[in-house]
């Protein structure tokens, strides 16, 4: 997608020096844009830790090119596995970094020390262009949603966002973004409710600035604001992106997820959840009971960063000796969701429905 | 209540110059503890507006000093009643801030001018000891909820509440928090979760700091949070304020309050909302249809003041370019409240309900 009208992915090779990994550095969005170099596995994983990079499909990128950095430095089994270890360890929800993890080292070790980089280079590439065309695909797919609420209204469809599903999240395209922005290249007229998404302030920063970029409309709300909106008719839809779905299709996503999909039920406005398969754990079926909810400091709670007109400042929120709790996901039930929109198509968020669309992993396939 | 130890309350008159009242400057809080004089009717409208004060029944407080200060600059009828609709419009929300408005009025009104100064000071005195009155018996109602947790489950008692229904949004006690300063009174274990309330942050910046002063056991969580504490069994009740509830139990609270409720209900928590029976508009049923929301500056939403350690700054969150929306209230429909807690009793958010605590205010009494 496009920044100040260039286009560009999340991650890419430096020019001239293919043994250094560029991000952008999302921390400083959208008050500055500047590209960050990763030179080692262990700086890959400080770059997923530090959310330099974040969202779960670009973490999953950014993991396969820091093996392709360990394999620079050392292509041993030894190393290899520690790199593994250190990447997986920086954030434990996301499940589509163990995926990306472990798909690597299942093939690296099947071939040599001395083809390892060569090989682990191709296969994060092909990690990377195949996150382009899901993504793409994905968006095919939520278009179809999108067309049918705009031929029903035949005025602008408003959809509202929780946190940034954005391409920022992805390589290019994004998930939950995907539908409107391939709506909006169809001449659908989208506006977005923009969560601002507290603490880290993802769809403020980053979903905000993206539209913004793209030239989308769209107005930010803090994140209380949902409900309000969609009782008076302001929503027509909702669609967010998940971290971790379960073969049941509950979904972990960033907090407040559930609090938005309660006023979606309540208000009978679909609820939409946009998601590459590599996010759903096969393993899992009780979101709720299963899926472990990463805490972060609470130091995100009680002060924020912001642009002063001149440069970034933390501030304070709250007074001096208040403890804060800061979790970063919630889990919303498969029964607050009106479907999982996949690469493959659009589904119930069901173990029936998520079969109709991997029927390779039936428990009698498995 | 207590502030670093001293007893104070929201506002006062002036030590050896009664014409001038002053307050504490709630925009400054919790960084810093101020005193603001308002020296004028026009001062006082402003400082309503600005949200020098802020809280249903401290405005009403306000504005019936500010009557106050209008009859000692010219007690004639044309003044008092541009007075009256000065302060009326300085919160068009708040239910009491026209009540009290209304209720000096109309007693001014039979009043010759030269005893109107003395006669609104007395009014708004017992506006005040009134409303330290209700808080203290809403408190007391309220701690019967508290001690029947208490007794069922022998341990910390979780009570989670939205934006400051505290102290500092009345004289003293607080609406929603008067309970809890009763039972903690009481011997009994209470630990708060406090939503930060985005935009303003009045959880952070008020709930906070009071329950800090109060040395009351709290945590600060983001507003995104409390869906996920009361999946996972963390919260044992809400208990929330509200800026007007209409005849059938709907409420109108800072916006956010609604999605809390949503979740509450979702998890069967109780969710109870309190409130002085001065918010209640026995004219207007609907709650959705009938209560107008207030809507303020998006810079509210794009930008935020925190605490630099050394000064109050302001930071801007989203880019440049990005509009923002920023709803004041939303509304909780009656369904959604298990109970309201009101200076005379506990009722069911519901027309019968409040009908059996005021039966005054039955139509056929009407």
């Amino acid at each position: 997608m496009k920044i100040e009208g260039k286009h560009y992915h999340t991650i890419w090779l430096k020019d001239n020096n293919p043994e250094v990994i560029e991000v952008i550095d999302q921390r400083l969005l959208p008050h500055q844009m500047e590209v960050y170099e990763v030179n080692s596995v262990d700086e890959a994983a400080k770059a997923i830790s530090d959310m330099v990079v974040r969202g779960a499909p670009l973490i999953g990128v950014t993991a396969a090119y820091g093996l392709y950095l360990a394999c620079l430095k050392n292509p041993s089994n030894d190393h290899l596995i520690k790199a593994a270890n250190t990447l997986k360890a920086s954030r434990p929800t996301a499940v589509n970094l163990a995926w990306a993890v472990d798909l690597m080292m299942k093939e690296l070790m099947d071939f040599s020390e001395n083809e390892r980089v060569q090989k682990a280079l191709t296969m994060a590439d092909k990690i990377k262009a195949d996150d382009i065309e899901v993504c793409r695909n994905i968006g095919v797919h939520g278009l179809n949603i999108i067309r049918n609420l705009y031929q029903k209204h035949q005025r602008t469809i408003n959809i509202l966002t929780h946190c940034n599903a954005g391409w920022l999240a992805t390589i290019d395209w994004g998930t939950a973004t995907s539908p409107i922005y391939q709506a909006i290249a169809e001449g659908i007229p989208i506006h977005v409710w923009v969560d601002e998404t507290r603490p880290r302030n993802q769809g403020a920063n980053l979903t905000a600035y993206e539209l913004l970029q793209q030239e989308v409309p769209h107005t930010l709300v803090v994140d209380n604001t949902g409900g309000h909106l969609m009782q008076h008719g302001m929503v027509d839809m909702v669609i967010v992106g998940t971290d971790r779905t379960t073969a049941q299709g509950d979904v972990a996503n960033k907090i407040g997820t559930y609090l938005k999909a309660l006023a979606a039920k309540d208000n009978n406005i679909p609820f939409y959840v946009a998601l590459p398969s590599s996010t759903i754990d096969w393993d899992l079926n009780d979101g709720l009971k299963e899926i472990p909810i990463e805490q972060r400091s609470g130091e995100e709670v009680t002060s924020i960063w912001g642009w002063t007109g001149e440069k970034m400042q933390k501030v304070q929120l709250s007074p001096t000796g208040t403890p804060a709790a800061n979790y970063g996901f919630d889990v919303t039930p498969a029964r607050l969701v009106t479907g999982l929109i996949t690469e493959r198509g659009i589904c119930s968020a069901s173990s029936e429905g998520l079969l109709t669309l991997f029927p390779e992993k039936a428990p009698s396939n498995g």
